[in-house]
């Protein structure tokens, strides 16, 4: 059912954790299942340098935000904003059609962060 | 959201893992997410002395999954197969509606494992 990165990045997830100092943090809920997504960024002269994710969500979820903060890490804020669900799917080899779901936590979590510095910043 | 209990078993999961050599061993997945549910059962003298559990699932899976072992280790089968979700989620301070499905995952895997276990022996 899932994909060999999928589960790689489900059993050793990364940049699983949260940035007590964050400089953007995005929280968002996802309707269909409850789940909950938080995002934390730092950023660097409009450069993600680091960045860590939280979720009570399913292995999709950790999979699809281990993946999309991966890609997003080393971006500017304005690369970052363009990296779709659809593309971490990709990235992942593939996502079960009931699992996509999932995967717009991660993207929806880093648009809420990038706003979230935007305003502070 | 979740009650003190959900958070301790979903950040210090109980019997996760495999039992390779197990005598019993169910596997379900769940029609509203897509989620997948293993149990691995040992038997003794109609005894469960060892369960294990491993999970695609979200937090909600993961603390009733973890709670339900808990709950069956030491039992016999007969007292196993009468822990219900609903009395999962009891002992885990409530869950919410949303969430309620997951832990239905736990009780079919733990049905699930004693009838492999049945039909083996
Ligand atoms: S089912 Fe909720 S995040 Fe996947």
């Amino acid at each position: 059912m899932y994909s060999e990165k999928v589960m790689d990045h489900f059993m050793n997830p990364r940049n699983q954790g949260e940035i007590t100092e964050a400089d953007g943090v995005g929280e968002v809920g996802n309707p269909t299942c409850g789940d909950i997504m938080r995002i934390f960024l730092t950023v660097k002269d409009n450069i993600i340098t680091e960045v860590k994710f939280q979720t009570f969500g399913c292995g999709a979820a950790v999979a699809s935000s281990s993946m999309a903060t991966e890609m997003i890490k080393g971006k500017t804020l304005e690369e970052a904003w363009e990296v779709s669900n659809k593309a971490v799917a990709e990235a992942l080899e593939g996502l079960p059609a009931i699992k996509m779901h999932c995967s717009v936590l991660a993207e929806e979590g880093i648009h809420k962060a990038i706003n979230d510095y935007r305003i502070k910043h």
